[in-house]
């Protein structure tokens, strides 16, 4: 399959001191000179930019000290190395002797629970340990009571117990009141007994589960003298401490493989109950309770229960963020010391040489939105994780009014942050060209890691009606009663734009575009509207509406919740400018300047990406309605986005190198630190072809290759 | 990782007779009830459908027939199965050894050359055989003398000879121009001396030389007494044919693990020469020579040199669209019996029943496009096949006439179509919720090796710039001499709207709406104004432009390419509606009209796709302007699409049936013809533990769970 005979093509923008000019005859010498080049063009202080990027997610020296230890390892980083070479067998095997290594570790290095944390986030490889921090642990703390905590958290964090969180069945995910699991109590012996009733009762997905867990958090149907009172969690034993034996009564396994070869060293797993029993203080009890007597306390409020999805979401922002950032860094790298054609009209000795592609626009205009969504991401994580400590504080206090907020803000950012992430990742993968198919190339791990975010933790489909809900209700409030305006909070704020009728100046020139005013006004108007004629379709023919329900508008809502969330992000985007912001703080100058471009760039082209909402909505005019403007508005965005694109071109290799990961993090061919990437493309093959081809080539040869040329000689004779 | 806890959602359209009124207590048994239900209601006859599929693309019967002695074959049959949990190694190795199984099948029951392609085809494991018959034959085929292809062909088509093309190297693919591998003419012995110069000009990704090939053709500069006459074709022998030990002076091997685990079967190699002789009857020379003296003999013409990459790419069109119809038809079938949440607004009986989810618009916008897409892209296939059939007898008799028509259409729907595909896998593969991200659900395996058709053949970003030239060069013949008209292609007709002036007569209504002229006319209108704008963006500053050029206005290519190209297939699919017209050839009356509705859906849903161009170029107003009309044409258009939508959905089982593939061929848990997905899945994990875990249970737990649990003890008892 071969390339494209395409005639060059001409570039702008390739200056003087970095374009082609030194290119000398070694293609191969070239990478690294470039790479320093483009390096030293940067502007700003990388390290605090780093600091900035650290501060308040992660400790930067602390990750560095651990960073060193777990990559100074031989056992971890041959089993980095060796991983896209092996059987699925063996990628879960090597996975958990990896997480023994972990453990000798920290042992070792006495290294404290964070560090231990940061450890399992360095190993880059998800494991049932991930599962049993992420789903079983919190899960018990969120929703266990002081004495169930009290019992089980100390072997649950030192890992005396190895967790995992069952919920999803064969025949339900998304519809979890539907699920078919039943947990009745016994009131003879005060037990319940976990049962599956049926095939598709049996749990499905559970990570960590298959191979590893020895207890689960069991979503089932709480059944108290045949009332069912719909799921609830309960504690189970799974498997026998010392032999590792299923406990009876359980059936479970593997449910094998994994799209792309994703999660492959994560035991995702099956179970069925057979009339299990486990005691009636298992039922997790910080809200809902049974009595010895049977009866049945109801949680002060419906919305207690979300609290550990909450928990879930929130931190998936910071986490999939990283994964953006990492994909872009590789592709930032790359882009930048792979040259491909001449400039067809440069003249001269650099007619001869070939641009890097960095310099094409459709390189670019793929590349420059990834770098500021990392940024922006990045930041809402923080916020999000703020948020949530906020309200988890509250909540230890019986205080829930921020509950609903917070569920809102968190399910609309996982929607929208996991979908781009993922295509994010695809995109920087694909400006790779040839190469980025490469497993070596580093991006294809990173998407299949991730691709599943867009769908666990709530299926953003369905996510998406949730966040248009929301918005609904908000906007059916104001319409009752305009005075319900100062009750708009940070998800729903762009409605104010509708109550307060704004008038948006409309942009006539690329300096009109750049105000952050104007920017968050317009993502405030488009979400608005959207939310405006939703509410108009829901009422009812007779009030001059199509009366359609939200069930039969799902389709629409991915639009509209898209609408809502991009506004939200734009408005905290602003607030994240600000002196101090969280996107600013101890930068130098030069620094937040450069933040402030990246961030007029990505405004803008979110603004770009809506245009074709905002001129529906009128929003925009397609056409310029001032006579004296030269150009339309679209026109002038158009310049504007090109405008801020170089603005932040030359900076790119120190923002990618601000996200601070090592070579040893990345571990890609194409985004080394020091642009060396064909000899490392050719050092890997050569080095591992033993890996690689497992020593079959005799085999296959006089197995199979052999009797094909033996027969088709004879053939061609005839 | 939890599910949502959605509250459920209010869905229209789900008849009574269809939808969840049956719903027994058995989730599982109601699968396989609701897939014939919704089988029963298709109104057209299935195997006439089928029959148009296949007319002209493949022969119904011949594929019967290898289709049972394939899917008889343990061996291969459990190759298929093995697949996802094997080596890397083992991939390789059982992939060369179905192929060797596959000789003993058409041996056995001595099938001919089209009935092995289709075997090839069949199996669905891409192996080195798949580069030898699409890049190295075709090649030799394309380029060789008469004397060169008596002296090779029965060889290699006989695999007594098993081949590959090696063209791309490490440092160069889009830009063939500067390959750096020399092939230089040495007049004293009358040879060839193909040579790599440094390491950037390894040989790279070359498909087949990893491992197998015994010979390749290499693409090397061609350098006669120190002048370069630019790329040119040699083959060169690369394996000894008795030991197969690589010949004296190369140096090659396989280039290691690719993306998502894609192409695993297949050893894609790199190689270096030095300096390596070959006779100076290996140079391909159909259209140019080098003589005994060492006087190079120009082509005739300069295009000829496209020849055989027209060829790959043509063939291309329908292979990718081929496996959409694959994920489309799992993703129909499961989306019909996967139920998920009751309709909160109905009463009774039925508000205790899930709906299928299906009926649920979020589903069913995104499953349907990708129905009618298949249909589109298989009918797209066919017509480039047959253009290119046509192209090809008029070059044999020296015609070259048709070549720039044939490469335009070519690499415009190249792209396009690729790029359209591996989106469409994907949003099937998500459309199943977490079931999707199963292997054995069998999506993104076709997902990973469709994947890099956007790169290969033509990076799709890189061609995207030919289809904007190639129209902006009729354009501006048009504007010097409106004569020109007449000269106007297939691939350049949509130019007519601007050479007469249309006036579109914007549709106010659902009917209006449904006119396949307005239809084919807005997305002409669409490519014409941009193909316009691109024009006056590079005119010169002084005439009124900007004066870009095409390098710089790269990014805006990406969009104007896919209008040029929509356009194109909006009237090739208005050709194919005519009667006798590729779609609808042989069909009964029922077949015809659900075929019509479904084109009607899916121009309908590309214009609403266009929304913002159109809007932009005012071709459609953003609010009604005839003030008689109650609704803007956005609004009606939306209403058309609803519309179109529920006419489609009752045929959709049908429609993906008549694809005709079983349920081998689709080994997908999902995609069961009988519907019975859950004990699929199950059955599928119960009986592949062996495989899954490789009896590495109890070593996993004894060497690493074991003593992190007892640590844990340690500690918590602490
Ligand atoms: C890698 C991975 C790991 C996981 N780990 C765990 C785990 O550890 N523990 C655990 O309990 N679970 C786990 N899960 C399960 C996961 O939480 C569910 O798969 C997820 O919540 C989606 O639910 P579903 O599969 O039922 O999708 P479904 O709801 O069946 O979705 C199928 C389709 O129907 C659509 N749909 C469904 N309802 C509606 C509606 N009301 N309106 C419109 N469209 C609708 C969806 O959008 C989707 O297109 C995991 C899943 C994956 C993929
Ligand atoms: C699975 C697979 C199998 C293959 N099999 C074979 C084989 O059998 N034989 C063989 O010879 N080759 C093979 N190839 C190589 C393939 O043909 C090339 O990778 C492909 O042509 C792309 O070229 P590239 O890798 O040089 O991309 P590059 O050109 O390096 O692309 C890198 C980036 O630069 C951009 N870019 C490049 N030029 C321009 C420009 N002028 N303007 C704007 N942007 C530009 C691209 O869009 C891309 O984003 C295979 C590749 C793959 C992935």
């Amino acid at each position: 399959m071969a390339a494209a005979s395409t005639p060059s093509s001409t570039v702008a923008h390739a200056p003087d001191s970095i374009g082609p000019k030194a290119q000398p005859h070694d293609v191969n010498e070239q990478t690294a000179i470039d790479m320093k080049r483009f390096r030293a063009r940067c502007t700003f202080d990388i390290a605090k930019m780093h600091n900035m990027i650290d501060e308040g997610s992660r400790d930067t020296e602390m990750r560095q000290k651990v960073h060193d230890i777990i990559a100074n390892d031989a056992l971890i980083t041959e089993a980095k190395r060796t991983r896209p070479f092996l059987s699925r067998a063996d990628r879960l095997y090597t996975g958990q002797a990896l997480m023994k290594r972990l453990f000798d570790l920290v042992d070792e290095h006495d290294l404290d629970y964070m560090e231990f944390l940061e450890c399992l986030f360095l190993v880059d490889e998800q494991t049932s340990y991930y599962l049993h921090h992420v789903a079983f642990l919190p899960v018990i703390n969120a929703q266990g009571s002081d004495e169930q905590q009290a019992e089980w958290m100390a072997k649950a964090q030192n890992h005396a117990w190895l967790g995992c969180y069952l919920q999803t069945e064969l025949g339900h995910g998304s519809n979890v009141r539907r699920l078919e699991t039943t947990a009745t109590f016994c009131k003879d012996t005060d037990e319940f007994e976990i049962h599956s009733p049926s095939l598709t009762a049996t749990k499905w997905w559970i990570g960590g589960l298959g191979v590893v867990s020895t207890h689960g958090v069991v979503q089932a149907q709480l059944i108290i003298d045949g009332t069912n009172h719909g799921p609830h969690l309960f504690l189970v034993q799974l498997r026998d401490i010392q032999n590792h034996k299923l406990l009876p009564g359980i059936i479970a396994g593997e449910i094998g493989p994994k799209a792309h070869g994703g999660f492959a060293a994560l035991d995702n797993g099956y179970a069925r109950f057979n009339h299990v029993r486990i005691p009636r203080f298992n039922m997790l009890a910080r809200f809902s309770q049974v009595t010895r007597e049977g009866n049945f306390i109801k949680p002060p409020s419906d919305k207690l229960s979300f609290g550990g999805m909450v928990f879930i979401r929130a931190q998936m922002i910071s986490a999939v963020s990283m994964s953006l950032t990492k994909a872009t860094t590789i592709a930032t790298r790359y882009l930048h010391v792979r040259r491909q054609f001449a400039d067809p009209e440069a003249k001269g000795e650099r007619a001869e040489e070939e641009l890097n592609v960095i310099f094409y626009p459709s390189v670019y205009m793929r590349l420059l939105p990834l770098i500021a969504k990392s940024y922006v991401f990045g930041a809402m994580g923080k916020d999000m994780a703020e948020l949530y400590g906020t309200m988890a504080s509250q909540l230890a206090s019986g205080n829930t009014e921020m509950l609903a907020e917070v569920h809102a803000v968190s399910s609309g950012l996982k929607s929208y942050v996991t979908a781009e992430v993922v295509e994010g990742i695809e995109i920087a993968r694909r400006s790779l060209g040839g190469h980025g198919f490469m497993e070596s190339a580093g991006v294809a791990r990173i998407y299949s890691k991730e691709l599943p975010s867009v769908t666990y933790e709530g299926d953003n489909y369905v996510l998406a009606q949730q966040t248009c809900r929301g918005g609904l209700k908000t906007y059916r409030g104001l319409l009752k009663d305009a005075s319900k305006r100062k009750l708009l909070t940070a998800s729903t704020d762009y409605l104010a734009h509708l109550a307060d009728k704004k008038q948006i100046k409309l942009p006539h020139s690329i300096e009109e575009w750049r105000n952050l005013q104007v920017q968050t006004d317009l993502l405030d108007a488009r979400a608005a509207f959207h939310v405006k004629r939703l509410e108009i379709l829901m009422r009812s023919k007779a009030e001059g509406g199509q009366g359609k329900t939200m069930g039969q508008l799902s389709w629409q809502c991915q639009m509209i919740s898209k609408a809502i969330v991009e506004s939200f992000i734009g408005r905290r985007v602003a607030a994240a400018l600000a002196p101090e912001g969280l996107l600013v703080n101890g930068l130098d100058d030069a620094g937040v300047k450069v933040i402030k471009n990246l961030m007029n760039f990505y405004l803008l082209n979110t603004i770009d990406g809506a245009l074709s909402e905002l001129l529906e909505f009128g929003v925009i005019p397609a056409h310029s309605t001032d006579s004296g403007a030269m150009q339309s508005p679209i026109e002038t965005l158009r310049l504007a986005i090109a405008n801020a694109a170089q603005e932040v071109l030359p900076e790119t290799i120190g923002l990618t190198d601000a996200f601070g990961f090592s070579d040893w993090d990345l571990n890609s061919a194409l985004g080394r630190y020091d642009g060396r990437c064909y000899e490392d493309l050719l050092h890997r093959a050569e080095s591992q072809a033993e890996l690689n081809l497992g020593g079959k080539i005799k085999d296959i040869f006089e197995k199979s290759i052999k009797p094909v040329l033996e027969r088709g000689d004879r053939l061609a004779k005839l």
